[in-house]
């Protein structure tokens, strides 16, 4: 197949599959999602982001209708139906069920819901732009929700600004961006904001702190300010695809670009990952 | 048709009625709805509904694929399709289109889904329990977006509790409910909260606010407080399906009870002109 949809077991292209018009996706965004990407039919990272799913799963009471293990095997199940045995995103959700609205909780099982589809990873051998927006998102960022109206709007924003992010902060605070975590490089020590209730804890965010303990580069994670982000030595921003991506221009101002060593060093050893866990060469670097 | 689904033309019962597993309400909650009730077959404050969901769609930069002539046309016709010519709640969405999932804005036009369902309207004879909930969401509240999950896990805290709704509060200001506006009767005035970015300006609150001046209640829209609300002659709540439900209680602590024949007067004033509208006898005083 092109590419893979799923619902609840029934499977088809994704452009031919439909859901329930009474899924509560789809007019309260009750349902909880992770994505990673798979390369040579190998899911990168497969058990952190299970386990991350089924976190936000918890923090809003739903019960998915499969363990860990058995949507572990209903994705690789998913993978091994696509043509492409090249750089695939596996995306993965679940919603509290499918019921006539109305809010409390129904009765009845959850839905899951798969997509497999083509889609490379971002090219780190450019640095991309990026556009300081305002964080106005609720207060549960930490839960990795299908509520992404604020990261739509700030995406769209730094797309018609020609920007591939959205840096987010409150106030004075950075915090995430539209679909990534952003971290920065200074005086040869790694910063990224904590894992509150502001940002999502990045799967990407905590690989890239493991590299940084094993490269020997000291890590914080701490607050840092819109102020700090600008004078940065380099800053990055990471996703499932991106992994590491530096920044040249905030707002259209030059930022990072005084620490080019220590950022290449950092994606050469996430990419290096990758081509471990997967058997697959990924050209992102050339 | 015991009830009555509509996605961009085709019709059906809402149970057997699908939608695309891509359209943007799936995965990103990427769309705007508004709901108001029809009785006898008349949509009741059709034209403050539409245009309220055309500002909420324009806050977004969501274009409706029809006008705001065609859409009443489209409602009403839903309505005739019903079985029942009592009390139906009539919803309606637009997402900002079908495509597969990436945050900027995609081609294409955006979908539009109905529902018409028999739902009565909250019976206003009897007080209701209220709890306070700390208001996390984000600071969008005065767009009616698809985006409900923090109003959700609210509202199954209040029916976990026994009540009927959560006052939310942002700190010690009143904000609004998880499903409803919020307001409090003190001295013989009607205070309610601002149409800030921080409460959605409800049709039935401003339909409130014109009955208080016909009936030469004095009426406040500025911040209250937690405090004010505990210390208030009457609490009451407002939704398109509550017509101003008196609360009785909140966390446990009795409330209101010092303005009834106030209350009462508003309570007649709304439900009367709901009977106008409509030349439906609504029983919600019985």
């Amino acid at each position: 197949m092109k590419n893979v949809g799923y619902y609840n077991g029934v499977i088809g292209p994704i452009e031919q599959m439909t859901i329930p018009m009474d899924d509560r996706a789809v007019y309260f965004g009750d349902g909880v999602y992770d994505a990673t990407y798979a390369a040579n039919r190998i899911i990168f990272e497969a058990d952190a982001h299970i386990a991350r799913f089924f976190r936000s799963a918890q923090a809003l009471r739903i019960a998915p209708p499969v363990t860990p293990e058995a949507l572990k095997s209903e994705l690789q199940r998913c993978v091994e139906l696509i043509d492409s045995a090249g750089e695939v995103q596996v995306y993965f959700q679940c919603t509290r069920g499918t019921a006539l609205r109305s809010h409390p909780f129904p009765e009845g099982a959850a839905n899951l819901l798969i997509t497999v589809r083509e889609l490379p990873l971002t090219p780190l051998s450019q640095k991309g732009r990026a556009i300081l927006v305002e964080d106005t998102r609720y207060l549960h960022c930490n839960i990795k929700t299908i509520n992404l109206l604020p990261n739509v709007m700030a995406n769209q924003r730094a797309k018609e600004a020609g920007c591939c992010e959205a840096i987010l902060h409150r106030g004075e605070r950075v915090t995430e961006c539209s679909h990534s975590n952003v971290h920065i490089l200074k005086d040869g020590v790694f910063h990224t904001a904590p894992t509150d209730h502001l940002i999502l804890p990045g799967i990407t965010r905590a690989h890239l702190l493991r590299v940084c303990e094993r490269l020997g580069i000291p890590s914080v994670e701490a607050p840092f300010t819109v102020e700090e982000l600008l004078s940065a030595d380099e800053v990055l921003v990471s996703s499932a695809g991106m992994l590491g991506l530096g920044i040249c221009e905030v707002d259209g101002r030059s930022v990072g670009g005084r620490a080019p060593d220590l950022l290449a060093a950092l994606q050469r050893a996430m990419v290096d990952d990758f081509c471990r866990e997967t058997g697959y060469r990924l050209p992102v670097l050339d």
